[in-house]
């Protein structure tokens, strides 16, 4: 409860703000951008001159709109290609880096599929780095990396980016966040934290959830995880691991869960389920992924009545779940991402009907169930966005810092590099 | 995302976080204002001018601190005599209205029984009518109203106060708010909200959950309800129908719930399903009641065969409830309100060993187990704190309101009231 900012704290913030709304709503016109934050014109011109200078947007005439009459308002840009991030996604079968130009825009990027087997920290972080080299070779000569963000499927602890519980992806108590910084050898920070809460970030300022301030992501890789946002804010609790709807447990007497409890939504609807009651142990025992679901779906839909039993028994469930999650958060949207998109597309009847006969009708009566937009890129993109937060909040500042730093800043790493 | 407010705005920002200061801590000096606001002491002096002038602060020298040298900062009180709001709890069993002072002091109060039966909404609101006016009657006669607040054992439409269910007390769409509003005839609108929301809200501004920033709040009257506090902020959804812990279904094997639904927390921790396993069917019949629920954990206390083994399926089901509760939101705390302090008390040691296996151990490890602080006066307090909300925000533009309506706001209703 503090009190009113100071001027200068005034002008910090309005740049951050100024700099948000080009980020999130791309080129918008000087008179936009005056209506959006409530400021005049010159107040808006003041800061746009300043964040032009600083290099991080550019003004410029807006493309011909057929009308000749007036002088246009100059269309304000984000300086995707000069301002950028590195976003990694770390999940139980695939590994991505990516570097993200301020607006979101996705500008090179880098894949592979993880190696099964015991986690091994030293062996991802290499592969990261590996990738950022390539990334950071290719980006344009003057431009600068702001931020990096790392989206891990498994529980990360907010206050030092520690990776505390990752069942499926095999890792506990990991400082993952610190080696992949050590590793990177950008002089940033890597932010790094759950991918189910980034997937529901990302959804809400770039997806279907747009506008929504109450909504409910959720995000099925191999293990189930959800993000949820609460009044425009992400839920992540007093330590950062809010949000795991996957161990809710909905069938006290099913199956078990790799978390040591019993019949937890992640147990009941995960891809292990899914996979065991459509007898495809196959799959399973090569630890399934989204081409395994998928498959199963495509069998429902050509009749295979296994398959449809399977999917009939995981929509039941999951409509159980989001049921329990309605009355409890009353959002506005649900949203299905990772692998429960193609659940959700194959098993929608079963879920709405579990959640019509599951929930209240006043939480329910406004709520829509969709697929996540952003499909398998939903927790890359919240990545992104972490890794932009810091300097969205203060752009002066963090560009100064990080252009004083620009020579040991853009070194790349002596160390040999691992094999990918 | 709007830009930093404007000097008018920062003033007026200002006089009301000042005041929400002295509201919630209480007689302050002027040296911790500064300190705690974040501003100088001459900005500070100025702003208690303001709230002095408008009669809503005080300001004088400090009770002997023992100490005689250097000139003592005065301390800055609320006048809690002189500005109050009426606030209600509408329970199942239970009907309370009260004179609560600025600073949160309930400074006069009446209750009663509420009448068995179907729910008559002239009948309510004529009861609550006649205890404001006993109320007004022995107010100060310079002292101001500055808002009506209610809790409601029931879901509640934020935009209208419209009372959308509320199963156990029988009230189906009916706007309580607005019959409130009309009938009391003091020129106010009637807030009305979940009484398990405004419970959370009371203890985390002035009972045991003080600086939790992320804590949920456990509350049975007959039904079980819940209030969640994520972020230093109150959840309540997109409609206002956020927090319905009681209605996530624990055990789809289970016990028929009010709603429709089957093996809700509602039903298998509930007042009825204590006492329904505890063979004290007469008491269900009766409707229950505190006294019902006392009686039980008196009896398992004493040795009682079956309440021990009702207190302990109770205890396993809530348990399993919190455990859910704690890996969706890892709070910093949970706390047990009406009939559930009773129950946690009698059962604390199935919920924590429930709790133990079922969550998971990040989520878990820094949350505390506690108590309502405020007690049976939980859900009044926080009708109160929601009917401080307005002045609070922007105290000397609703006192002037105020006072322009006030031969008006005083005069009593006309119509002849309900009996009680």
């Amino acid at each position: 409860m503090r009190a009113a900012p100071s001027p200068e704290e005034v002008r910090r913030h309005n740049l951050g703000t100024l700099l948000h709304h080009i980020h999130l709503r791309g080129p918008v016109s000087r008179a936009e951008l005056a209506e959006g934050m409530g400021l005049n014109r010159s107040t808006i011109m003041a800061l746009t001159s300043e964040l032009t200078a600083a290099g991080v947007v550019r003004e410029e005439l807006p493309r011909s709109t057929g009308r000749r009459a007036g002088r246009p308002s100059l269309v304000v840009r984000p300086e995707s290609t000069r301002v950028y991030v590195l976003a990694f996604q770390i999940g139980v079968h695939r590994l991505v880096a990516a570097r993200v130009g301020l607006g979101g825009v996705i500008l090179d990027r880098r894949e592979a599929t993880r190696p099964r087997g015991p986690f091994d920290p030293d062996e991802l972080v290499g592969a990261l780095a590996s990738f950022t080299r390539q990334l950071v070779r290719r980006a344009d000569p003057d431009a600068v990396c702001v931020g990096a963000g790392a989206a891990f499927s498994g529980m990360v602890r907010r206050s030092d980016g520690m990776v505390r519980y990752g069942p499926n992806i095999g890792a506990v108590d990991v400082s993952l966040g610190d080696m992949l910084s050590r590793r990177l050898g950008l002089g940033l920070t890597v932010a790094i934290a759950n991918n189910a809460n980034l997937g529901a970030l990302a959804e809400h300022r770039r997806g279907v959830g747009v506008g929504c301030q109450d909504l409910l992501y959720l995000h099925a890789d191999v293990g189930v995880g959800g993000g949820i946002i609460v009044g425009g804010r992400l839920l992540d609790g007093a330590d950062g691991y809010g949000g795991e709807v996957g161990h809710m447990v909905v069938n006290p007497s099913g199956r078990r869960c790799g978390c040591g409890s019993r019949g937890c939504l992640e147990a009941e609807v995960g891809e292990l389920a899914l996979l065991a009651h459509a007898g495809r142990e196959d799959a399973v025992a090569g630890l399934g992924g989204r081409e395994a679901v998928r498959a199963v779906v495509d069998a429902a839909d050509r009749g295979d009545s296994a398959a449809r039993e399977a999917l009939h028994r995981v929509g039941d469930w999951l409509g159980l779940g989001v049921a329990n999650l309605v009355n409890v958060f009353n959002p506005e949207m649900v949203i299905f991402g990772g692998t429960l998109r193609d659940i959700y597309l194959g098993a929608a009847a079963q879920i709405r009907s579990r959640l019509a006969t599951g929930s209240m009708a006043a939480p329910r009566e406004r709520v829509r169930l969709r697929t996540a937009e952003l499909g398998d890129d939903t927790t890359l993109v919240g990545a992104a966005e972490l890794a932009f937060a810091e300097v969205l909040r203060d752009p002066l500042e963090v560009l100064a810092r990080l252009r004083t730093g620009a020579a040991a800043g853009r070194r790349l790493p002596d160390r040999s590099e691992s094999n990918v």
